[in-house]
């Protein structure tokens, strides 16, 4: 049976309103809540007819982290929740902090189910929001102290939003993402400021290891502030152990030996990230494919992919500056990747050997 | 008329081996040579047959920057060369120590065209050699106290590789590389190392911002050691400031004021790389489309890209762990986005909103 009939939405940004139209989708009624009232009036149009008057099941709290507390007890003097017989959830990209403002807030700790769905894009907005945001992501949740009804709206919640839910306690949780999420966004941020005010000529030189290492440099301040400030205990160790390394780097940057060591290191540590599918880190095989830069080229390419029957893992697409041709590489088992090399070779492809 | 006729190499790695097939393909006589017997018969048996009773126009130098200057001595003592009208060219990393290494060595310098292809892949040996390697990618040379001849003949080799020349003081360059290629090796190897020995659970959720910052810390060890310690000096003042911002972001994390213009500095730095085709940065629309992560899936895609007669600008496809669904996001110019939106929503797509 479904345990969600009800759930209100405060917060009607890109994750609430995605919420709301993954539960719609799963026939749960919705009311969506903002501050900004033309938000919540286009969020709520988002969610399409429904019955609004059964009760509440579960009230998402879809805010900036700092404001989490704020809005359970306005929610709880609200007419609108006539028992407590009702879950509190939130989605905030750090935990500690507004665990520790909920117990000290009127409502039993009990009923506050901490979660954090790892979609990882910074796009904002009702405007922006999909259904299938959720769709494969993992959502982190920690059940510790929270009675089982409420454990079980939460799972549901995260069921109907097509993601797979992981149980983690919210320290955990924080270490986590300082290292894995936080810290390659300040890296990122600090590269990329080093580029402000450069010579154009030298900018003109950059390929595809600059413009990687600063994608995420692009991301929002706004959001970014709150999340790195809210979980500054967690990312300062790190950084702490990066200046030291930085200094060392600094002092040895003319030692070949110490600097081979140094890149080693980094090598053990890219090894160490797992890769698609949760499984452990698999090393594709990578097949180049240089193609003219004109439509229909990458079709072409994929017809022949479907047509060999192979599964492309990954691939990446690099052109050079004033030049339009592009080189694809295509990311393959090993097995599929000598399957498609003899399937192009033999159409009159300009593929290379698998490596 | 040609002024290329047989150009002898020495370094048989992938740069060198790939200058060989590119000049071979222009039907240029080419003589391998390496101090690993073993590398310069397999280099050499790549070249295929070819007349090499010629003159020698060129001696391509392709070995590891500090052995540059030794090579030069070498070769000017053979019987090889019965007269001094020969161009000796460089295709190292950096560019200032071995011009000064060359001019304290008996070479004329004026005969010593300083170069680097801006190649950017990190794999190995003549077996990775590829005679497209350098098409399309900028080459940096030197032409500064370099007589017209040498100048000419390192154009056209240049050419013949289907690379663009671009003019750069040795000094200029070394500066520039130190900037967009050895600091953004430097901060994936760092950020990758402090994932070693990381919980695994934590790496488990792992997303593409991660996985792009740390790509190139995969790089060889043996290589980059010897391209930062050359450049040492360009790299030193760079890390330095980064090392005084570090310390500054480190005392004020805690500071949201402070962390939203530390970002949008990176966001300003960002946005300085130019984008593909050396033009100025372009914002491509973004389209996302859900698809089936199962052979045939993109094919099908590309395919409905080319009856919509639309240019692809680049792609990235992202998969959550556990989960077998991809998401794939387009790049392409707001026109084409909004075309090929109608066109796949039309097909029965899950496309989202061009952003």
């Amino acid at each position: 049976m479904r345990l969600l009939r009800h759930v209100r939405i405060v917060g009607s940004g890109l994750i609430g309103t995605s919420i709301g139209l993954a539960l719609r989708k799963a026939d749960v009624a919705v009311t969506m809540v903002d501050s900004d009232g033309a938000a919540q009036s286009l969020a709520q149009d988002l969610m399409g007819p429904s019955v609004n008057d059964l009760p509440i099941d579960l009230i998402l709290i879809a805010t900036p982290s700092h404001a989490i507390a704020g809005v359970i007890s306005g929610e709880l003097t609200t007419q609108l929740l006539p028992n407590l017989n009702v879950t509190f959830m939130d989605v905030a990209s750090v935990k500690a902090q507004p665990l520790l403002d909920v117990s000290q807030s009127r409502l039993p700790s009990s009923r506050f189910l901490p979660s954090h769905p790892m979609a990882g894009r910074e796009i904002g907005g009702a405007e922006s929001a999909r259904a299938d945001l959720f769709e494969g992501c993992t959502w982190v949740y920690d059940p510790s102290g929270v009675e089982p009804e409420s454990i079980e709206r939460g799972l549901e919640l995260i069921s109907l939003c097509g993601a797979s839910a992981l149980a983690m306690s919210s320290a955990e949780h924080d270490l986590a993402v300082a290292l894995i999420s936080h810290l390659p966004q300040l890296f990122a941020t600090l590269l990329a400021r080093q580029l402000e005010g450069a010579q154009p000529s030298y900018l003109e030189l950059s390929g595809a290891g600059l413009r990687d290492t600063t994608r995420i440099a692009a991301s929002s301040p706004a959001l970014w502030s709150e999340i790195v400030s809210a979980n500054s205990q967690a990312i300062k160790p790190l950084l702490e152990k990066v200046r030291v390394e930085l200094e060392s780097l600094i002092s040895n940057l003319d030692q070949p030996r110490f600097l081979a060591d140094f890149i080693e290191g980094g090598n053990r540590g890219r090894a160490a990230i797992p890769g698609k599918h949760g499984g452990a880190s698999r090393s594709y095989t990578h097949l180049p494919v240089v193609i003219e830069d004109k439509p229909g080229q990458l079709a072409a390419l994929f017809e022949e992919c479907a047509a060999a029957s192979v599964n492309i893992e990954d691939l990446s697409i690099e052109h050079s500056p004033e030049q339009f041709t592009g080189l694809i590489t295509l990311a393959l088992s090993s097995t599929d990747a000598a399957t498609l090399f003899g399937h192009l070779e033999k159409a009159g492809w300009k593929v290379h050997a698998p490596r």
